[in-house]
């Protein structure tokens, strides 16, 4: 096991009608105007947004309102938040809403206390050192963004999907999750959401890094509960208990509690985000192609973690013929999300004909010569992920 | 689920030679002056205690010293604690040890800032609203309160063992944790502790609350992870991959990860708090006793969680004869314990003939005329309950 910090200081409010405490949380972290951020008209058409007002009015809250934010978060509505943010003097962000909603919404709390450009960040130009303070009332349980300190924004100029991770700044110091909120999700993009969660997971589990059962543990038990959970939402979308446990399953599987002490992956992630950058399709259906093409490509290359994965998640007994045993987990996984109505090859994405060239030269023009750590991927490595993802192996 | 708050904002820094840290810690967070608490002289042999004072002295932080806490840490240490940390004007409490230790300084931390006699707050006479901040430098995992808002104190006059709960404010502001420190910990102790964080994952799992698979995955998950890791460290104490992994299942079996939106159950801490407040035992003994006694109680009154961790955790087979399940992973925890040199009868614990009328008599004149959840315990079923931890049923 690596030595590490885990540093999870959000309080989570978790149930039925919580976000009715949206005002009290605030007045308790601080806040004197808060910019509600959020998306389509979901959160209008819901009563949520009204709610919100009330119980920030009830607290006695200022706020000010930033809708329109898109999947797929881009750089000109961090642009114009920043501006707004300023303008309205806001001193905390309050995201409604899903990833892409909190995403904008934290590249807004570092940027608003930048002189430069906010994309600095993202490119590594410059360093977070801080930001507003952000909280957030759940919608879509997915990116795990309520628990982690993570940020994804894509430049529409030149359609570049980064990614930042500043722990200590950028983690909300609250999160309201209330499963009632996702009922009206639909299920395509619950089950996006489900491939997402699963990802992260997974992402931290595969990992050459020795003797971290008890990350290991936690991450098969998350996946499991997962598993179980899922189908019954797709059944019945007003499914409380399910839908509660893939809420929090969903902040589990990204706040850091997953694969403690590792050398994490991520290749799958970066894979995708080139994909989701150039054909704008959604991220977890993005993943639910790559990431078993990705496994496909490592028991050739790295059998170990994905022979254990199928045999403790999926139940596959044990073998000595390891790549079968792997190979066996990789076709429930598949299985698993083409039940769930996800694509598992490009085809099935929508992409007929994927430029592979174009993807592979744009990831490792972003990320580098090599990427990921599991088995670390040169451009022809991702060009054969790319390849497997197309017939769907 | 029900629902909840998470909150858990200690930082967290694991791995080898972590100590190291504790002064630029100490300073990150505001202190200036610390109060060391410690137990015997284990702390000053290995030269933690030497190692502590140096980084703190590099840090520019100030420090005093008390030593000569002991297991089942009594309340006049506290008294003792409480007058000399307002003499030396020390601002946080650094524990460096185990439960014993650290549930000492939470207790000073709280009783500092209180006029009145701090046990006011274990007999629930008055609330903790304010303490100085602990900081932990953990050596012995099993009570996980180096990441629990939880402090038991034994009162000396009437041996009264009590707990206490306020995460809010007790909860470490950052805790240490190497497990190299863990090296030298007997095999007894080693043992105890892995009976005690069990315990503590255990307390939550068995509810009665419905459609909480998260939490049930995350609790069965690391209870595996324990009952894999603990034969090797018995068998290699410096092993330190699987000294790791227990350490940080330790704190997750008690930081509240574990059993998220449950009603927890507790009655296995409370009738063994009885055993170690009249017989001196070590906690996690007491404890390996009790918990198969509880259990097996209630394969007769409320088998249905039971008989899930038999299979899930001890993999034993399902079938329709739930009591026959149920009892099958009840043995094998036995075993598992007797394996790791624990008793699991009142003898083996060195009691030969409790006094089973007083026990249950405390523990329902401490804890009222019901104690527990899962089924809530008259006074009959307690003694019932000790009865079968005689027999070591």
């Amino acid at each position: 096991m690596n030595n590490f910090v885990f540093y999870s200081p959000t309080e989570f409010v978790f149930g039925k009608a919580t976000e009715m405490q949206v005002g009290a949380l605030a007045r308790k972290y601080g806040a004197r105007k808060v910019m509600i951020v959020y998306g389509g008209g979901s959160v209008v058409r819901s009563g949520l947004l009204d709610r919100v007002k009330q119980s920030l009015q009830e607290a006695g809250i200022e706020y000010c309102l930033m809708g329109g934010v898109q999947p797929n978060p881009v750089d000109t509505k961090v642009y114009e938040g920043i501006e707004f943010c300023r303008r309205e003097q806001a001193d905390m962000l309050l995201p409604a809403g899903g990833g892409s909603v909190i995403d904008t919404a934290k590249a807004i709390a570092a940027g608003v206390l930048y002189e430069g450009d906010f994309w600095d960040f993202y490119i590594g130009k410059a360093k977070v050192t801080k930001a507003l303070k952000v909280a957030v009332v759940l919608t879509i349980p997915a990116a795990g963004s309520e628990g982690s300190g993570n940020t994804v924004i894509t430049k529409l100029d030149g359609l570049q999907k980064l990614s930042l991770r500043v722990p200590e700044v950028l983690r909300p110091v609250f999160s309201i999750m209330n499963p009632e909120l996702t009922y009206t999700l639909p299920p395509f993009q619950t089950a996006c959401g489900v491939a997402d969660m699963m990802a992260h997971i997974m992402e931290r589990y595969f990992t050459n890094t020795q003797e971290v059962e008890i990350g290991d543990r936690l991450c098969e038990g998350t996946l499991m509960a997962i598993i179980n959970e899922a189908p019954k939402v797709m059944r019945n979308p007003e499914d409380y208990g399910a839908r509660a446990n893939l809420m929090w399953a969903g902040m589990i599987a990204h706040n850091g509690t997953c694969g403690v002490g590792c050398e994490e992956d991520w290749a799958s992630h970066f894979l995708e985000h080139e994909i989701s950058a150039i054909y704008g399709v959604t991220h977890g259906a993005g993943l639910s192609v790559i990431f078993p093409a990705w496994m496909t490509w490592m028991v050739e290359h790295n059998v170990g973690k994905i022979a254990q994965y199928a045999v403790r998640v999926w139940g596959v007994p044990e073998s000595e013929d390891k790549k079968a045993v792997a190979l066996e987990g990789i076709g429930k996984l598949k299985a698993f999300f083409s039940s769930l109505g996800l694509p598992v090859t490009f085809k099935e994405l929508g992409v007929e004909n994927p430029d592979i060239d174009r993807l592979a030269d744009s990831l490792h023009r972003n990320k580098g010569e090599l990427v990921g750590n599991y088995v670390k991927l040169t451009k022809w490595d991702s060009k054969e992920i790319y390849r497997l993802a197309c017939a769907g192996e």
